[in-house]
């Protein structure tokens, strides 16, 4: 068997491209026509993917307006989500619709880091609880170390979890509007290469990361302390707007929420909420984002109150939301058009974007829950996902 | 502020996509052309998006090839991944390489089901228990009525879960080639409505899903029970091979898996490996999977022995691996390339699909483990990724 | 250092126990004069505890009377509780007090089995799968081959639980009226020296237990499918009682139970209840139980309702409580007399005594969430306990 | 029915505990002889029970000695375990053996406090957020309020956790050698009536608990942030030691440690060791702690190595190990004695205690891990429990 062809020299140009969809056509006789369909400049590529061969060109559909009183992001939104699932853009416009009638929604950064958590080895726990104290005690050298990799980053404070002889160190960085991930993995392994030069006594052995992050997977951790962005959308539907847009009563969308947090509960859930998920990978998907952070970004909760005078309260607070707005993906052809419709493109703007983010999040699960309240599940997705098996 | 234009009598046209992105850049300043830029014939998308507008240029880059022994995957393959991450594709290659050369990879599909799981609420705990009775005396007549909504979905079986006066039922699906979700929630409505017409002593409620099942999130329930499909991939790579092309031993590997074990049980993380999500991600995008069931999908097991001879045993099991080779996003014009260079398109090739994920998900396992052992972490995403910040 | 003395030909007698007190006096100063005085017969403790020394004499105080519509446990109870913690009985009995004026508390056992769950590891998942099936198709044999040794212990079932080429049996037994995990144990180890006597292919290793039984601790696997008792206790309590003995209203209350809802699923509890511990570990000292259980059975759920005229509907379940009226302490002198005192000693009161239990539960989880919410918490303990610091 | 009698002058008599004895067995035919039973002292006891009526008489045996090398406990010690489980001691007592002929444990305390979380609702998660500033600027007023209530307790920090408008104060104390949570309870609320008293704008409900603390209760926040103390045991144990005394081997020990590690991710366990509550439930008794705590103190971490020279390190982690030597139950007349046998009982004695405890549990764990690999489990169990079902 073949090896994918590659140019030493330039791998980043349409003529690498298109050989390697001629080695894939050749080796499994299947064209690449489609994928060798795309616009993105190839020369852009390098730092975003290796043997680029061409594109996945996934549907995107605007949903919107949705209407955002944030810290961050205010006013109106057009939001674009990309993904091949029917009746997902129109259930996010439904529920944009409702809370854009309701007044808008309320969204509030509570938090923002990005974590690197090596773990240290020692001859016995009270080596490494020494260890511990040192460490408290030499902050602003590890601090300088760590902010000597990066011009972004800065180490805001370490963490420290111990069992037995292991103590891992969760560095906390802020990141700018990089997700950070790699920022932060060069910065720690800085601070650690430092702190390793200064003989600490009793240590045994040393691993830059050991799933204590925990990078690319949901832990119970990251969401009591956050990873990215934890931020909270509010909204408050009058009773009759809930009634006349989602066919539903407070008190019957409340009492849903009883048995999905029993469901939750009983499951072993990471989340109480209905599908974070779909918002979130549609709008990461359509603006460069990190995809697999979905893994992590999906879990939250969702909290309700029916309010004196009869109306719902209604958020979502999302704990480990990792977005960027510079770096990574974002700067993609069409990821950077897509950011650029909700001016979320370069610097300063991660903060916006996560608020758009969770307040998208917020009408997808207003949405989906009355759907099901109404009995209007099925019959939409027969409606939208028609053709469907 | 202006709603999105539609045409009610046929959306799906090039003049409506147009006019979308004229409308967005009115309203945004932000023109799409790139989004603009597509092969994808607008008349196959209804059923997979609303309002489509353009789409997402995702690079995609093929790894392999890789090896693999499974029972319905069994060859070589060349593996499309989608991604703007740097460093992914060639970490996964490099795995690819290493168990190409180690023999190759076994995979082994343990479950395949899909489930929806209604929750019932009586009168009180006794009624609830009289009705899980009747619910196992009558499972004949509820999966006639399940499976006469659908020529594909089976129901198999269905498990019961209770607590207090509320009893949830866990309906599983076979669900053919397709993920099934919205098979089994329609089957499953009809189900319910066919129990409900039989008048159910003491029944108060019924709702269609409350968070049991878990849908688009992780569940330790899904862990145990399996949610699409339960996939095993393992290798045996030789002790030397491992030296020679990741530069590690087998003992420090499994040391480092110690370690890794002991973060995921304190972090409380839904996975002990390290990062199944990339690999998953880039090939759920690729392939016109749902890439929201990323959030599910991607949480799972990894372990390891040192064999007697000194080889080393590497393994990943996926408990709730979502994937489809017929409907959903799977016809999609990149996509439908992207799964026929697998030779997974269309009927009877889920199971083959979900073993080439599987093996692909260990390939970047073994590659991560052991950048990070070896101190190559850092220094090859400088290498792959240095325009990044 | 001396060595605890101990007679070979029969250490339990008075003058072991005497030369033990006086040994741990002479090597430690402290006189066990009241550790030595006891009416338990020492000829009956073989069986219960080595190196017999003399007895914790716990403070049993009897709550009630508590008012129960059980399956098997029906009428009024006085319910023995052993605790040195002030207040304790004072509130369960506030909560018989006024579960009992709303006419009593409904329960009802939804499962009762014990577990031992043995792990096979084989050379690869494929072997580890046919085994599933090979046990499968030889349940009867495996059956008979465990009940050889027990002449109560039946296997009702075996859940299979697979994680690469490990696969874990979780044995299930009815127990009759012990607890049983010394019976499940052994009849378990029989069944699988058959299981081993057939030479089964690509058989590894094999280990009688590993932690998914998971005996004395708490499991979600156990939460979803129960361990020992899965017991439910309901009470409709009317608005205007609530007031009257409680000093609070159904909808605080009500209120009260979403704030400690999101705080058990923000904490990561393995329980949304209140105290569920404090009750089950009185009546498991009181009773002769093991109270290593309380590890396991103080886990579960409450779940309440406003009903639509105003009154509260509130219950307990307890997944896994494991409880015994016949073998292990049950026969000890006063926890005989305790069993006796709830008509529970001996055959065919384990289910019975499951439901006092949980009854007992339901009490304390409303008083004591109750004197949270009318701020009574803090003063019926300087009440109660008053000469504690 | 009748009520139990109680004296209202003056219910800590042995005329009312005589009267009580007689009433129970009126009502129920049961003689309390045993119960009746006990040298406790009586007037004692106001503060320990309420209804007081007699004693359970929990079988003692000393297990030992047990060698210790901690910061706070160091030396020889027989510890007292009450139980009516045949083989604990014994297994308790083999493990002590082993772990001194290899030279004793080291015991480290790496946390001490005890919490009480109550809940702020505001109106929208900005004012919530407002809130969390305030706190952190208003510390010393709130430590000023909350040390007003006890000459003993200690506000050390507060956590603060955030979901949607609701945050939660997590109120970390040092409480002597009290387990405390009586006293941080009461000092808790002295401290946010202060708090409410600063009229804080946007605050709209307040309850002193709602299930993040969490009290009674295993919670992964606890595991994370200690509750009590978080201690660490550890020994390293020869390899021919091990083959002697356990009859097994290292290589053994640490491959049955994988499957156990894993049935615990796999079960979703809270603790990845075998059985620690039954090592810390003797000694709770016999000492008069809370033994409902075990409900939370039972949980922990186990982490082993082999050594380069082939001998085993073992440790236990005990992240929320709540005890007490003075306050609660400690004074009781036998609690008194066993805490006295460890000098344990009274001021600056809890380190030590916890210690010990921790000592206790890893010598269980060995003994037990030990047996299952010798496949002398069973044996074992029907050597000493010989009489029981």
């Amino acid at each position: 068997m073949s090896s994918i062809p590659r140019d030493p020299a330039n791998d980043y140009t349409e003529a690498s491209a298109q050989r390697r969809r001629l080695f894939i056509q050749q080796q499994t006789g299947q064209s690449l026509q489609h994928v060798g369909h795309y616009s993105q400049p190839i020369e852009e590529l390098p730092g975003n993917v290796e043997n680029f061969t061409g594109v996945a060109q996934i549907p995107i559909g605007f949903a919107g307006p949705l209407t955002l009183h944030g810290e961050h992001a205010s006013g109106q939104f057009y939001v674009p989500m990309a993904t091949s699932e029917g009746t997902l853009v129109a259930s996010y416009s439904r529920g944009m619709r409702l809370t854009r009638e309701a007044g808008g929604i309320t969204t509030t950064v509570l938090d923002d880091a990005m974590q690197r958590a090596p773990v240290f080895r020692f001859a016995d726990a009270r080596k490494a609880q020494a260890f511990g104290r040192w460490v408290e005690t030499h902050f602003e050298d590890i601090k300088r170390a760590a902010e000597s990799t990066t011009s972004v980053g800065k180490l805001r404070n370490i963490e420290q979890y111990a069992v037995a002889k292991l103590r891992w160190l969760r560095f906390n960085f802020s990141t700018g509007d990089a997700a950070g991930q790699n920022m932060v993995t060069k910065a720690t392994r800085e601070a650690c290469q430092w702190i390793l030069s200064n003989n600490i006594d009793g240590l045994e052995h040393f691993a830059l990361a050991a799933n204590l992050d925990t990078d690319k997977k949901h832990s119970h951790l990251n969401t009591l302390h956050s990873r990215g962005k934890r931020v909270v959308a509010e909204a408050t539907i009058p009773a009759e707007m809930l009634k006349h847009t989602l066919h539903i009563s407070p008190q019957a969308l409340f009492e849903q929420r009883q048995y999905s947090n029993m469901g939750a509960i009983v499951s072993g859930a990471v989340s109480n909420g209905a599908h974070f998920a779909n918002g979130i990978t549609a709008l990461f998907i359509a603006c460069g984002q990190d995809v697999a952070n979905v893994a992590e970004s999906a879990s939250g909760f969702t909290y309700s109150e029916i309010k004196p005078n009869g109306d719902y309260y209604f958020s979502v607070t999302i704990p480990s939301l990792i977005v960027a707005t510079y770096g990574g993906g974002t700067g993609l052809a069409t990821a950077r058009e897509c950011l650029g419709a909700l001016d979320c493109y370069g610097q300063g703007k991660a903060l916006k974007f996560a608020e758009i983010v969770a307040a998208t999040v917020l009408c997808g699960e207003l949405s989906l829950a009355a759907a099901i309240v109404a009995d209007e599940w099925v019959s939409s997705h027969d409606h939208y996902g028609r053709n469907r098996p």
